[in-house]
């Protein structure tokens, strides 16, 4: 089966943290406790945002613009073993799309003023979803190695280019 | 700031399903009841399939193909009236990815046996992340509009091209 080609993405905001290195960040939202950051988001878009701030948490998803060379298989964060890539949340991947469930405190304008953030400042930002737990809630989702993973909560820079 | 631009993403498979039009397509996986589908993954990826089988989810990442040009409001299938297409799911976003917890029932070489399918056939993968609860799921996560929303399960054709 031949595929059109996937269109050029283009950044619809940037997310701002206090990260600006890999090393220290939070691998996820779910673990990164006190976590200030916001996105802005760019005028065009700015209308998108109306009944937005209903929700307690929203998906961000993003590019990520300082991973390395995709790898097939990496020993993860929370693990001693390599893994295959697709069964962890490395972010060199073939295609490196990033997705993290923060809490949305306020939506002041064209900006997101956000906490549990995991992501690195100057991130690209493609696309905001609402969190629906009616949706995106799986509590007792079984979940392979992870499930017998380590307790560790922060990156160091063993993805970065 | 200046960004660099977004690279052009690359399918690492397609997505199999029984269906072919939007009307009728389930909204949401956690709503598709028995939906069964799967992915077919490109040669060049099949090793980073490695421990995904044992996560009884996992996060399908893909291009809506099939969706019209980018609205800033939408009347989401959940509700009567319209909202910030960033506080709904709907398909026609500036950047249009798709995402969806779908069950993984069985790993078969470069094939994923999948239920809760709510993609079109035909559709363009991205990614794959695990589905972990300890990372992605908050049961009482608070939910805007959707939260008085309508039980309504399946789609109709309101965003497509």
């Amino acid at each position: 089966m031949t595929m059109l080609p996937i269109p050029a993405f283009q950044p619809i905001g940037v997310i701002r943290s206090p990260y600006t290195e890999p090393a220290g960040v939070p691998i996820q939202s779910a673990v990164a406790g006190d976590s200030p950051g916001r996105a802005e988001i760019f005028e065009p878009y700015v209308d998108a945002l109306g009944d937005l701030d209903g929700f307690e948490r929203i998906w961000l998803i993003y590019a990520f613009h300082r991973c390395g060379p995709a790898r097939l298989r990496v020993t993860p964060f929370r693990d001693t073993i390599e893994r295959g890539l697709f069964s962890t949340r490395a972010p060199c991947r073939p295609n490196p799309i990033g997705l993290s469930p923060v809490r949305l405190l306020r939506v002041d304008g064209n900006v997101l003023e956000l906490d549990g953030v995991d992501i690195l400042d100057g991130t690209p930002l493609l696309d905001i979803k609402p969190y629906a737990p009616q949706f995106d809630a799986f509590p007792s989702s079984r979940a392979g190695w992870l499930d017998r993973g380590t307790d560790r909560n922060h990156a160091d820079e063993r993805f970065e280019k």
